[in-house]
């Protein structure tokens, strides 16, 4: 750190691009003056200040956003050529550049910390240097000199990063929920759809408030499982489209000062063209800029997909309780041995994995919308958390549901003897009775069984509320689930 | 308490509706006794016993779950004498007792407390009690005997708690949302349209990260509030969409035990009817009795609304803040005596009830999602403090947004020679300079200005950057705030 | 509403006093004008004006706090006559209202809302006013003449909002939980700790990740229920040191403007002797009156106590799951009919109001603690939500105690022959053979014995790695549960 | 990852350490069979089936869990060697493996993810394992022979992970405490104090509710910052009491089963030793392994720091807010280039970093709580989740005041000519006439000077109500701020 922090150079009067001992360090400018650098690195003077004065913790801003960034910088440099702001030339290194950042050629070059500018600034700026340099080293220029790409004039032309950073966020989100998210989330739905329509016509005990209850299929339970994810990813879809709209354009406070006309749609279009993703531009720059309540509305839909999926895990550890003193309808697939005390335990360990991750994606989700609350006129400046946790997010459910599906899941089988046997020891299928004998009187038969200990038929016949004959007429578990077609809504 | 809890009579054997202690109490009885309740109101044994067992603190179930309850049993009642089977007469007494719930005429008679059991069974049962002693009373017959109309077997009939309490809740809200939440809140969205029209071509200058930035006019910046509400009612009207789902005709666990076929499209079409919103038969009723997944999602709408409508309060309270050493560009209306010991002394307290209802509600909403993951199997047991919170929510939402809008925004004045004085002094105009003579150079001009505390035309002119006469013509405020055409993307 | 938005009169004339319409309302005034008031109350016109400004929702300020202000009037009265301010008759007018405010006498008198100014202010002008009046009623005064006892010049005497509300918190706070959340959940520890005693020698399986493991007794488990409970209330007693510091006397900004030197000192003894509790000064205003730290750590342990209780509650449903088809080692009392479709079910109810409460618990503290941190300069502005979500989280967690104590804990029964069972069947009973032959070999055993649904003296001996006798000899749950003496740590 | 799934051999009969594919693996066995491992790691089987099922996200296990459990390997060592349980040998290569786990020697035999097992059981065995080979190692064995020291049988003797990995997160979180965070954040309240100090005589005008309120000095500003601080250190402190108590010696579920008699306070004397701080057993081993309210506790104590520090930060980017056209009370050093397109642009960026860090502990808060409240029975599964998010939030703070305190506070002056023109214009001092000419009247002279823009003086002379010499006389800001002495509470 002290190492890092002797970095700043007060007075330096090197020439721009020096090499200082043994050519570790090079010598890089901005407005406050001097800084070095180390030489392997192409970041500048800002980049630099940052490490100094933000080196918090080990969360590092996501690499997702810095490739976000490069198509905003590739798309800028496309327009303002367009434009007739940028020489072709200027604007073919960015391009050349910025392609590489989106590639992830140049990651190592991205060291910046979360917890720095709440604008995102220094990130914007870590990848204006960055392309500058590269830019320069692609003509064989003196990296440092800022020319004949120069980070604020060329690179970020016609931006602020007040517009960029929100747009680099919008963009890394989609990507995540599109390639990532999305497709994996989506396996697992599948995947339990699959074992719903498997056990469509296993008949088992229904449990309400924990307590036995009327009987459904292993199928229709199952069915629930898979709506919920699906309700829940239509829900993550349906807020793509606040994600969709970008900021950039707005420049430093949504009135587009040094942008020229019409360059927020012109490199929204382009962003689309270049992700494939219909991107466009924020009909409101003030909205755009000032809030973040877009991506606080997708992290509220990412908590929903959580919301869901705790319940399904959660189920799905109870049912495979036991093995002798739980509820075992269910087995899991045994993947390690469960305790490094008892031997043979097996742990519903994935389950385990997927409760925390949902655990943690809620609590990612007061963090994010505490901070979209906390926007000041004409910038919110708590981007930096939010973005970090929305790919956190994002990221952990979307491996935590791809490991679930295959390592939990798709090993799952029923154990239908149990299944069987609860059904058949169940008091509740009283339940069918009470179109027949009147609710009061069904009661009085599930109270008799369950105080003397007797079978549901026993205690009904007893009570000569009932004859037997009738008794098993009506109470057929098998008659009591009603229409076994699953109903995925898809 | 003590006087409530001796109402629960162990062998009870007089007659239902008997008259004791001068006709203050009347014995109702259940599947579990007799119950002595008071003679003036209408509920019976089981909302008595929930009385004893659950009076907890001073929540109670809101009145309007009850209303939305009304529209369950009159539609219930409806279908099932269509489908044959229930008694015209019956349905008859049912369908008018159950449209004085609706019309809020029976209130009193449901007394029962939010933390009780998780399914709202009590709730239910309470409004089963109540039609049926509400029937029986319209046909002059002995209240608590259950008689011509039976709370269980005819007013539940079809039903269970499991599948209708969801129902009323999404009733209950979509009513919350549709009649008083939307209305108020597009309200306070005009009035600050309105302003923002107003306000329009008023130049100002831009904040961020709280420190002076290039201006813009009084008119984008609430053209950005009011685009901020604009989304956020969009997002909440998007979830809508799930609460038109309902549960009813799923019955015990989902498979609808004990209803007939296509009850759940019937009552759904009924209900539609009767309240004139869209309702439609959830098509996965194990989805919709095991999870709360669309009321989550919903609140987690207005928690949208929240983080927004705080943003923006905070802006105007600062904005206000003075009046002498503050920023007080903003005059808010002075409604009453700021201070018990500073004379004179206004405060911006609409502003503060607005930030302390949407801490309010982003607190709920922690509680809302967290109860939304806690379902098992069939049910999800958290039913009453999630519609309590939802409609908590609601109400303080669209209360607060009425009262903001009466007593603080449309009276709000801007303070026109203040915001002038501030365009004028700060040095973020400099930026104009940028596409002129480059970032570091316009820096190094901002810089001079502050650090001697002369005016950027000064500070400029002396560096011998640019000349006075080019200054005038490229730093002018007016030409920096771009297109003053507001964009409320309405 | 209307009615109420009438009865400020801008350019009212009257005699302050003067009764209107019949009687039906009385006139009013403060430093703004006049205001019509109801002529069977004692508020005055600051009151007045915040039910107009502010009635949004159902959340009115706790009559606990004014209860608390009665007791910080009263004490100011005291102090502000000892040390020569107060005119001796105008102390003991005051003194003998304020009386009449602590004891309850005077609740109908104030009625504000919770989202209103965030100083308390006209909470704080509320007592003044009706302590005012019911001074002038005392000595048949003109009521609304503010003589002899004005509200500002005598009954805030040496007070500031900023100082006395946060004092009026701190007491409501105090007495809340020690009145009432700590017997309350202190007799719930007591009857859990009774239950641990009366079961101490009944072995049981243990259970963890839901799966088998090796024994316990069940007087072992509980014991670790009221340990728990035990720890979270210490908590809350040791965050009762931050309630004990009181602002009184830093006035308006913390400097102690307008009140006597050593008023702070004088009037914390005051309220201590009056209350019983033992109060001090705060030794520093600024942090008193900037922040509200000292509530948010105290909402914290009532959160640890909620995080504690539902592990237990949740703990103690699942036990008694079933009765057929789930864990059923517990026999929870029925307390009324679990479901309003399925005869004879009884269902947790008492576990799951506990499961809500805290959740809300839980809730309402990310309530509190984002309010906390939203302070700003000398005052947080946040105090009403504040408190209410304190009263309101200690009131419902108390009386949940009480209730989850008598009608669930306190006749909670264990089903021994279902608990035997269990311990019989399990198969991690293998583990007391690790040290005699080996991890891996006790696994293999194991792992056998399941997979063929063997039990592990079949599996083990079958393997030959051990014998029967000593199989036996090793096997035994009763040498499995180590000592078991419970240790409550009290 | 292909390429990891592929490391399990289902039915692999090679001889353990055997080395494949050019050395590049080594063959490692559990009690579910052969597995391949990197052969230049010392991990075994069941860490690679970690790896293999569990890769999700970025979130490894944090090494200081590691580090923590070396000391927990080592004083077992000790322990169970003393008490004649192992042999001198086996523990003498223990201790010297564990050793050097403690002293991060062996860091990169770590490389499990949080989203794991909720027992921790991957990391105790990741553990095991590295410690057994490292002593085979030493001995020169066959890696993965699990002879002389076997990774169950010898390094976890004694042990579960039910008992030990809750013991190595109360050792790891102490030492993250005091170690890092108490004297990061000492050193932070220490530079506030000394800033209170430097400032104890500047009066300055007070503010609530954003608004112009009565003076007081910078130093007692700053002093409530410092007192802050210092009351949530100490509850950070006090929450210690509860992470000193360790649960090793329950073993499986609490009972101690397989654990030597007085296991428990054995290990805990000798952690106590090796690591200088005064752990004890826990008492109640069954509330130590089924909940973990402990360092849920001590969680909340870190977020009670979070909530201070956040008004902290934001009153003093508040202060700096301008340079022109907000507060600007004081000027914070410009660290770095603040915008990327405003040239001069000076930003708080210090303040938004703590401001996020604050967010983010609170959201973490959320999700340490929920976990907390999810405990099952004997255990707790959410121990990886919570201790991920406590040393996180500790960590982040740490660094965070600690760059705070460098990087901002340090470096903070008072604009003195500002600060002294705001009390010379602010109206609020008109307070002190309030005992002189009561409240009403001195209302009237603050309204009179706000609304025809004069000074308090000129519309106190004119009103008539007081004279020239009597205003000079009272109204004297130097009088109105109280003892200027700083109580510190220290």
């Amino acid at each position: 750190m002290a190492d890092v922090e002797d970095t700043q150079l007060k007075n330096g009067t090197f020439k721009p691009g020096t090499l200082l001992e043994d050519g570790r360090w090079r010598i890089e400018f901005d407005s406050m003056g001097q800084v070095k650098v180390p030489a392997d690195r192409l970041w500048g003077a800002q980049t630099q200040r940052s490490l100094i004065h933000f080196s918090i913790g080990n969360d590092h801003m996501p690499v997702e956003v810095y490739h976000a960034y490069g198509y905003v910088k590739k798309a800028a440099a496309i327009v303002n050529e367009r434009l007739g702001r940028l020489p072709k030339e200027k604007a073919d290194l960015i391009v050349k550049s910025a392609s590489e950042v989106i590639a992830g050629k140049l990651d190592e070059n991205f060291p910046l910390f979360v917890w720095q500018t709440g604008s995102g600034t220094q990130s914007n700026m870590n990848v204006n240097e960055v392309i500058s340099n590269r830019s320069i080293q692609m003509v064989n220029g003196t990296l440092g000199a800022q020319e004949p790409v120069h980070p604020n004039d060329h690179v970020n032309m016609s931006q602020s990063s007040n517009d960029t950073f929100p747009t680099a966020m919008h963009i890394a989100a989609v990507k995540e929920i599109k390639d990532t998210l999305l497709p994996k989330a989506t396996a697992l739905l599948t995947a339990i759809e699959n074992k719903a329509n498997q056990w469509q016509h296993i008949v088992k005990i229904g449990r309400t408030h924990l307590e036995d209850a009327t009987p459904l299929t292993v199928g229709q339970e199952w069915s629930g499982y898979a709506v919920q994810i699906r309700y829940a990813l239509r829900r993550v879809e349906a807020s793509l489209a606040g994600l969709y709209q970008l900021a950039a354009g707005g420049t430093a406070v949504g009135t587009g000062i040094n942008a020229p006309e019409r360059f927020g749609e012109e490199i929204a279009k382009e962003i689309s063209e270049l992700t494939g993703h219909p991107f466009i531009t924020a009909p409101n720059k003030f909205e755009a800029q000032g809030s973040l309540d877009g991506i606080v509305a997708a992290h509220a839909a990412l908590r929903g997909l959580a919301v869901s999926l705790m319940k399904i895990a959660n189920d799905i550890r109870w049912l495979a309780s036991g093995p002798r003193c739980g509820i075992a309808e269910l087995n899991l697939p045994a993947n390690e041995p469960g305790s490094s005390i008892m031997p043979g335990k097996v742990n519903p360990t994935q389950c385990e994995a997927i409760v925390m991750i949902c655990i943690q994606v809620i609590g990612d989700d007061t963090a994010v919308a505490f901070a979209g609350s906390q926007g000041n006129f004409e910038l919110n400046a708590m981007r930096p958390i939010i973005i970090n946790n929305f790919l956190h997010s994002a990221r952990i459910l979307a491996d935590g549901c791809e490991k679930f599906r295959i390592f939990s899941i798709e090993g799952t089988e029923v154990n239908e003897k149990r299944v069987a046997g609860y059904v058949q020891s169940s008091l509740m299928l009283v339940t069918a009775l009470s179109p027949v004998i009147g609710y009061d009187n069904a009661s009085k038969i599930a109270h008799t069984a369950q105080d003397d200990g007797s079978t549901l038929r026993e205690a009904a016949t007893k009570t000569g509320l009932i004859d037997a004959k009738k008794f098993d007429e009506v109470v057929n578990p098998q008659n009591m689930v009603g229409d076994t077609t699953l109903n995925f809504d898809s």
